[in-house]
């Protein structure tokens, strides 16, 4: 905010509000400072971090000894096993599987074909919780220029049809800002193309490339029900094709057959390493990524990376010849891509101890190189995190916001119950090209943007667990004093 | 050459030639000139196409409105159908299908799979040729780092064993050098295989990208016999995986079951369009590009992107107020991908005329920025040739060499025979990215890139159409001079 230009009442409320932050500052709190010497060490972790191949060797094992890793399968539970490998051969003081129990989504078997004006393959993939096709099904297309224009669908209007939602080409940003509104149409769009009684609803995949990759994702349940219908979606150069089709003219017809479908309750976990803090073991900094991928890669990207970058952050911080002061935990999130499964059984499992999570980020936005350090912290506790920011900055990372929630996708719910976050930015310009299409391989990840990643982790995360600084917002003055001492 | 460091008795044939050049020139021949005149109408020509989107619209019509078009197939006869509406609708004085016979090779159903050491989907597609398994195979596979050693397997030691040919990444270029060597694995693998008795054989795809596409082609016979085992070729993230799999010491297994195979004789068929030259109506300059494509993708740049910078650029010659002085031809070549069987059906169909063919170039590089001129013509005509190559250097394109063979692919069974060629080489940097994958779409072309190209062939076919210079090499100077009078 620039505070010259802010409204009146609200220039008054800010002043008070800075009056009353150095007031606390002056009268209990000095400002929170980070010592020189631990300054110097998480420069020396920027130094080792760029100059080692640890976090391109995790992500290579990964992809090439699990490779896919879809939620609640049997590659899912392969990868918490060599989860448990990795953390052992590693310097991490315990090494843990969680388990909870989640309903698997099977992709099962897709033939998706233009069959008129003539034949042609489409290149398609069932979308997260698509229903099942029990038989081949031959219908002609309906064709919407936009979710939007599906909206306004007549109950029943669709029958014997296929739907077919095409939509905008995906922005491509820096940021994914492109992701939500292209999104819409795979959450959705099930519910409109139902109430219409289309037998199958096929969409534009959400993607900002123009390759011949359909983008998978999870669709959105209403009210715990999900689709009973297939839902397909194509690639943008399909789509782009059945649009120039549609303008033209042409009556289409397609064939669609999907055995995706609910397959029972199964077994998943989330795999939890810890280094256990010298001086105030229960306070935990935690990071992560998430174990489990879509399918059709094998989840370099999404999130083989984040495993990697986190997972050789702590793992460089343990050899440092002592432990920091608080623990740091990296956490492998199970079934995140199906709904943050693993992140929410998290929550409820460690729900006595979330109030001493002291900090917690998460890397899930690819292997990009990080340009920006956001934070949502405890105002008092802005001195530490600019310090953290003035020590990554020489990676190229410019500070954001001090007021940015939301700290990586598994970390919501924690955020939720008042776990401080942090985030460290990575250019997503070509993310939404390879996200969850089978074209999410290892050759994709460049080691030196990976190391980079890791330098960032690594400062950010030894200097959280160094100092005794409070990161969460105290929701009572006098209270949280009371708790400082 | 440069001169000054030629080898001495290579410099004195030089100055022989040079002698004997000069002196055919000043006794029989002035040196060949083209009129001012007919290279202002070349240059408003380039202007012309610069500001056209037809050549466009010609591509955008034929992956749309026929989309793939496999050699010997329905669609191909559609788009042969395509391409007589098409000359018809534009200003061809004659438009033909000239119909030869063919054997259909059909790509059929695929699953390939690993399935050891876990289960993991592989991105392959069938080559050209290859043969059938009546039943899924369920082997062992035995890894060769590249065709060389393979070549040495003795004969029966794969028996009950899935072979895969890996190889180096295929080196990436503007002249497309890094093809032919990556391609040995592709044409002659499956002999070695055979020879060993492997069940099947995998291949890395024959493509310079590193995305989730496998490459198809054709594979070569021996002695007219082909494979009669599946030959697969996988996507380079795939034979990376394979790679790394095997780097690891892992054994591994897959599954393959593939139906193709060929499936009779059929009909195939070239489209020509004539525009009938006002003065020398039996001189043919030949242009063209082939109408097949390979199945998986729609063929936007192999070849469509040929089919329309050839038919565009002679449409907009058609549209000058007088027909050149020579006859211009497009021909549209069906089933080049499976052998050039197009262009050997017209080199015999033709057989009897194609002394009067005076010059012939092919597009079929794809559909990027021309950057080259190159040919291989009478000496006597070279000036010609560098008049043409002055009017289109505005575009950025380099006189290359005046003594480079080939015109393009179907070009060859007419060059065979004494026909002159010229050739327009496009950038092909980008061009294994995409040839014969399903990603070969229309997205790909950018309409810019294709405009350069018909601005190029018409100032270049119109000027040698409407020059009398003969650009056939003499094979006996004294009588080619009396044919000249």
């Amino acid at each position: 905010m620039n505070f010259f230009y802010a409204p009146r009442v609200f220039a008054i409320g800010v002043i008070l509000a800075m009056t009353s932050a150095a007031s606390a500052q002056s009268d209990t709190n000095p400002p929170a400072t980070v010592d020189a010497d631990v300054i110097d060490t998480a420069s020396q972790l920027i130094d080792t971090a760029l100059n080692s191949s640890l976090g391109f060797d995790i992500v290579e094992s990964l992809t090439t000894e699990v490779g896919p890793r879809l939620a609640g399968s049997e590659a899912e539970q392969r990868a918490r096993d060599w989860g448990v490998k990795l953390g052992e051969s590693l310097s991490f003081d315990r090494v843990s599987v969680e388990p909870f129990s989640m309903p698997f989504w099977d992709r099962g078997e897709l033939q998706i074909a233009l069959t008129s004006p003539y034949q042609q393959a489409l290149y398609g993939t069932a979308l997260g919780g698509s229903g099942t096709s029990d038989q081949p099904i031959d219908a002609p297309v309906v064709y919407f220029r936009s979710i939007h224009d599906i909206e306004t669908v007549e109950a029943g209007s669709l029958k014997g049809k296929i739907a077919f939602i095409d939509g905008e080409f995906m922005v491509k940003s820096q940021t994914g800002a492109g992701y939500g509104e292209a999104n819409h149409k795979r959450r959705v769009g099930w519910q409109h193309a139902e109430r219409g009684g289309a037998q199958a609803l096929v969409i534009r995949s959400v993607g900002s490339d123009s390759h011949r990759f359909p983008h998978t994702g999870m669709m959105s349940s209403k009210e715990d029900q999900w689709a009973t219908i297939p839902v397909i979606a194509v690639s943008n150069p399909d789509a782009d094709h059945l649009r120039r089709l549609h303008e033209l003219g042409q009556t289409m017809s397609m064939r669609v057959h999907s055995t995706a479908g609910w397959k029972g309750s199964v077994s998943s976990g989330n795999v939890v390493f810890d280094l256990v803090g010298r001086d105030k073991p229960d306070e935990i900094v935690l990071i992560g990524g998430h174990l489990d991928s879509w399918d059709l890669g094998t989840g370099a990207v999404d999130d083989g990376a984040g495993v990697a970058i986190t997972t050789a952050a702590a793992e460089l911080i343990a050899r440092l010849p002592h432990r920091p002061r608080r623990t740091i935990r990296v956490v492998l999130f199970g079934a995140e891509e199906v709904g943050l499964l693993g992140a929410r059984a998290y929550a409820e499992q460690h729900a006595d101890e979330l109030d001493q999570h002291v900090l917690a980020t998460e890397s899930d936005f690819g292997a990009g190189t990080i340009w920006q350090l956001v934070s949502n912290v405890n105002a008092e506790a802005n001195p530490v995190i600019d310090a953290i920011g003035r020590v990554i900055q020489p990676l190229g990372i410019a500070r954001g916001g001090s007021d940015v929630p939301g700290g990586g996708p598994d970390i919501i719910p924690m955020a939720m119950q008042g776990v401080p976050t942090v985030r460290l930015n990575q250019n997503g310009m070509d993310y939404f090209d390879l996200h969850h299409t089978p074209d999410d391989t290892l050759d994709k990840i460049k080691p030196a943007e990976l190391a980079q990643n890791i330098a960032a982790y690594a400062a950010l995360v030894y200097i959280a667990a160094e100092t005794d600084v409070e990161f969460r917002t105290k929701k009572d003055e006098p209270e949280a004093s009371t708790a400082d001492e």
